[in-house]
């Protein structure tokens, strides 16, 4: 019975989130578009948009349709389970970042003409809006395409086992990983070729100023700022939360075989997901402009509803349940776990800092130094904004794990239980993941309207409006960041117990990923190489990405002068064109190394060595990311402080300070757009393939062996 | 009989490196000291060392004493042999240091003066002998040391078991490792403070040239090179060497235990190490100057003739002895380990490049792109550059472990077999690092035999022989760094095999360091912070030193204006006093965090957690010591390169391009000679910290868990 009930719940949350997110969407579409200079402006951006989703989806379609072919060639009789599965993963994955990028790219114009008719707080309503459309999809799509699923595959052929249905889900959050790879680390690299290239040219070679509409590249740079911090973002925290739940469950099917539980713990995951949807979707509402006197307040006010709203309905839920509630703790744990992140992340790169420790103020004195001692100094905080962080995580893994093994519910109270409350801590963290995306994306469509509304020539009241809702979008941007990196790696760490676990029933008898075996360790030093190696090519990949786009924004220049006169309009599409096929070219060889290398290890070491290899992947990789994302978010609030009227413009040497400034930010942007946040993603792949991969790894290690 | 016998051997041949090296000391003092302006500029140098060395060695002597008597006090009936050793093995640490920094300020007039004199051939010969003097001695030093305290312990005060034994020379391990930590970073940030401050000073705010015997940090600047390459790296290796006979010796004297062999395997790494010795001092005269017609090709002779000795001595030894020649395989892979990661990392910092792979040559046109390309391809090339090295000690590792595994002598062919052969590996790389540290001596000598030429206005000729010189050394420096850090990896792993096997010996019964085990994961996580920690410390705490300093210089300019005019001298002591002070007070701190958060972790976390966080750190710092040394090494030589004839002067933004190439090599300097390469030094010293302190630790766990 309890199967039906939670699935039914999940289902119900989950096709609720995205009836909001459309009737937020109708209702933005309603608003005013504005002057025709914001909506000149804004359809180029939505066009380019456009242009750079056609060409990834074409290529990601290809992809996906050979991948979906290996799958069910590969896996036997599973195969084509799992291979639909797969296809409606990064089907799902794909519709998200599509509908997301839809109305972030309408809602700009939208929000900037708010904006110049009725100032803040309409236009507030409108960005926040939009922003809660790409939330609740994302939010509601997990969990109506896994319950879907599930329910396809257990109710309607009901041919498999819960372990197997569980494996065959597998196959979904594969899909939705290898989407989000392509989505942040692809858009990653679109998003800083752009920048650099139209830096470049533009305002170096040709000095005309940023954003100018002459650039070729103008256009491509809009684009990415959607496509990065929009799409991106959202198909990253949808890859996490599908990973958490898919973890969680794979634990929770274990402890129910075990102990002969119908389904409690399996599906319990898909039940905690929908009561964040329901606590997400109440939230939203709590969101009003006119509560209080700044935008920040206002998101800040939805925050804390959305998290109270959910602690109240896991509690209450699990009470009436009689499941034992150091289970919610393990959730509220994740959820604390992961504020504590973004909260510490930006104690390293805002001005604020913490408790008189400035180190954003250390590193605008540098500035004043020399270049040098700015970048070393923000690679050094850089690197120190990486103890909190893990810490927090640790702090949750270990709560979490020991009030898994001192929960008394049956099944629970055994070292499986306490493993599978380390999985339950990942869940509740991305639980409420409709509101923090909704406040998340709310930052670049306000963006992008301050943006429109500069080149359209508002008023000035407008402009200081779009200001101050930029300004708490950076905030929460910042926030978000960390949680991102904390929840994708926190969903890591369960999707490696649930690797083990794979194994464990897999060989029926107990691994144990023993570090003081030379096998297994070689297995961490390999895995620790692949964050390693593949945050070296996405930047190296930046750089000949714009070398490429460099020579044509000069081609275009060289062979019609009507562009830099402004009486011929350049060619967006091509810096567009060239930006998107570029990032998927240098992009798809590190993906297949990271999933070949993962499958060669196993293959060769064998299958201890290759939980060891995620363990390796997963230490080095959290610590790289939070390494390059806050090092680069420092930079890049160092030079907004230098720019900002706080600081002395009047200095002689104004200029070789800002100079210095431009250089940190310049080393940050692919740091921080690019490799660090692509990390994670990376990191779930890597995961998901071993953990999807598994039977056929084993075989292939079988063979290997034989071999000698 | 047989512990008589390899203890014998092995203290012979540590008295004859000993020997050697004093009789080199004698011939080079022999040799005449130069003009006037040589003696004068190379004495200023010398003077300065002995001041950094007075300095250092007196806060270093109160650190060695309070921590000696901890020791003491803490380990009951075994504290006081334990603290005895401590204090020896610091000692002997200081002296090599004091030995090779006295021949190295004295070398580099004679030097300059042979070169003046005799050309090329004299030069080189006088610079490679002053450099044997401090390889022989750190060779020769450890093994007297270390087999004197066996012989005192076991023979004149018979009191302890083989085990205990190990553990009380556990302390002489301890001793070497500290004093290197202070070597090794003290000295980095010693010699890139006084870099930095007389750069910023001198160069930037007066425009007066570098070197510019007017700059109050000119001494200062040059002690460094000679603090940091020559007594730094030197302790380094005689840690690490010490390090690896040692974990060996643990992990033999368990065989011996467990099959009753008597000593053959603990005494055998003291026996490999002295055949290494040998082969060392033999290979030192292979090194002949008229023998080639280049000195890298010399330098190269006495490598492969150092190298085939050994090989032929360790074969022909074990053939003798009757043990499996799997074991000499072992050491044998452990220095071809070495060797490949010298090479490659030379691959990502050389302009030759590897089957037209030339990471040098794309930072070069990354320099005529902006800065901050080339600080990104830089810091990618870096991290990719971790790849083959961490491959080779994985192949090392793996190698060596199957050759113990698959080893058919009494007490061989279990899985203590495998793990024991890893530590012969450790010991086979280091075991000529007589020689290998000789050639490596030789290259800041002849770089400041090269500096006091230039200065003294000498010939043409000899100006052109002491740069063939140089770049020889060059040459071998860049290949000894990856040697020094490939070394100290396998090193730590054989301790980290050691410390379990201790563990193991202390509970008796086998832990396993299950990455699983949500403990021992955090363990893991907190481990890896360590080395982060670290270099975000010592590169935060260059800055904050040159900051002094930078002070310091200002007012001795303000306050006597003959200095500038050249009327009267600078106060060169004080700024060698504050450079040495206030490396040692921003080092302290880091030190003494890695020390307590070592015994913290197994407190808080227990034994087995404590074994991850080894685990951790050790993968962590391998691969951060490699980004961060070659990231440097190559934006040095991509500033060299560009400053080269070889490089197109003419290119009418020739000066943006090199102050790019400049800027990059800024950020270098504290990666590749402050940061990069004390992680070794940090990992060896939290490695002894946790099997040293143990006994200790394991009480302090039962503590803290009564609590609950």
């Amino acid at each position: 019975m309890s199967d039906v009930l939670f699935v039914s719940v999940a289902l119900l949350a989950g096709l609720l989130s995205v009836l909001v997110s459309l009737l937020s969407y109708r209702a933005v579409m309603k608003a005013d578009e504005g002057n025709e200079n914001m909506r000149e402006v804004s359809r180029l951006i939505q066009d380019g948009a456009v242009s750079y989703i056609r060409i990834q989806y074409r290529i990601l379609g290809a992809f996906t349709a050979v991948f979906a072919l290996i799958i069910s060639l590969a896996f036997g009789e599973l195969g084509p389970p799992i291979a639909i599965s797969y296809i409606i993963g990064s089907t799902a994955s794909m519709s998200a970042g599509y509908v997301g990028l839809a109305v972030a790219t309408r809602a700009n114009r939208r929000t900037a003409a708010a904006a110049a008719d009725g100032g803040l707080n309409p236009a507030f309503n409108i960005a926040f809006r939009a922003g809660s459309v790409m939330g609740l999809m994302i939010a509601g799509i997990a969990l109506v395409g896994l319950t879907a699923l599930y329910w396809l595959w257990d109710f309607v052929f009901p041919a498999y086992d819960a372990p197997v249905l569980w494996e065959i889900l597998t196959g979904f959050s594969f899909g939705a990983s290898t989407v989000a790879l392509f989505a942040k680390a692809g858009g990653g690299i679109f998003t800083k070729t752009a920048d650099m290239s139209a830096d470049i040219v533009g305002k170096i070679e040709q000095q005309i100023p940023e954003d100018d509409p002459r650039n070729p590249a103008a256009i491509a740079d809009a684009v990415g700022d959607n496509v990065g911090d929009v799409a991106g973002t959202g198909a990253d925290i949808f890859d996490s939360n599908v990973a958490a739940i898919l973890a969680a469950a794979l634990l929770g099917a274990t402890l129910d075989v075990m102990f002969t539980i119908p389904f409690a713990y399996s599906l319990l995951p898909l039940l905690i997901a929908g009561l964040g949807n329901i606590a997400s979707v109440i939230g939203i509402f709590f969101v009003r402009p006119d509560c209080c006197d700044d935008p920040g307040t206002a998101l800040d006010r939805g925050t804390y509803a959305t998290t109270g709203i959910f602690m109240v309905l896991i509690l209450t839920t699990l009470w009436v349940l009689q499941i034992d509630l150091m289970i919610a703790f393990s959730a509220i744990a994740g959820l604390v776990a992961g504020v504590f992140i973004g909260i510490t992340s930006n104690v390293f790169t805002s001005q604020r800092g913490l408790f008189g420790f400035k180190p954003l103020m250390d590193m605008v004195d540098d500035s004043e130094k020399s270049a040098a001692n700015l970048i070393l100094s923000g690679y050094s905080y850089g690197l120190l904004s990486a103890v909190p962080s893990v810490l927090g995580v640790v702090a949750a893994l270990v709560a979490s794990f020991i009030f898994g093994i001192t929960a008394t519910s049956p099944g629970l109270g055994v070292w499986q239980g306490g493993i599978y409350a380390v999985a339950i801590s990942a869940v509740g963290l991305l639980a409420t993941n409709g509101f923090t995306m909704s406040s998340d994306s709310y930052g670049p469509i306000v963006d992008n309207a301050r943006g429109v509304i500069e080149q359209a020539d508002a008023s000035e009241e407008a402009i200081i409006a779009c200001d101050r809702l930029d300004a708490a979008g950076n905030t929460v941007k910042a926030i978000t960041k960390g949680f991102a990196i904390g929840s994708a790696a926190i969903s890591v760490l369960a999707l490696f117990a649930a690797f083990i676990e794979s194994v464990d029933a897999l060989l029926a008898f107990e691994i144990s990923v023993n570090l003081a075996d030379p096998f297994i360790l070689a297995g961490a030093f390999i895995g620790a190489l692949v964050p390693v190696t593949f945050s070296a090519f996405l930047i190296l990949g930046v750089d000949r990405n714009a070398g490429r786009m460099i020579e044509d924004i000069r081609r275009q220049f060289d062979e019609d002068p009507g562009i830099l006169a402004g009486t011929s309009k350049p060619d967006y599409d091509r810096c567009i064109s060239i930006a998107t096929s570029g990032a998927i070219r240098e992009l798809m060889p590190s993906t297949l190394m990271a999933i070949g290398v993962t499958i060669l290890t196993g293959m060769i070491l064998g299958l201890e060595a290759l939980a060891g290899y995620l363990g390796g992947a997963v230490i080095m990789g959290f610590i790289m990311a939070l390494l390059m994302s806050n090092a680069g978010g420092a930079w890049d609030n160092t030079k907004k402080y230098i720019e900002s009227p706080d600081y002395n413009h009047d200095d002689p040497r104004y200029e070789q300070i800002h100079d210095n400034a431009v250089l940190g930010d310049m080393v940050g942007d692919p740091f921080k757009d690019t490799a660090g946040p692509s990390i994670n993603t990376l990191l779930v792949v890597i995961s998901l393939t071993a953990t999807l991969f598994l039977p056929i790894i084993a075989r292939l290690n079988v063979w290997f062996i034989s071999l000698f």
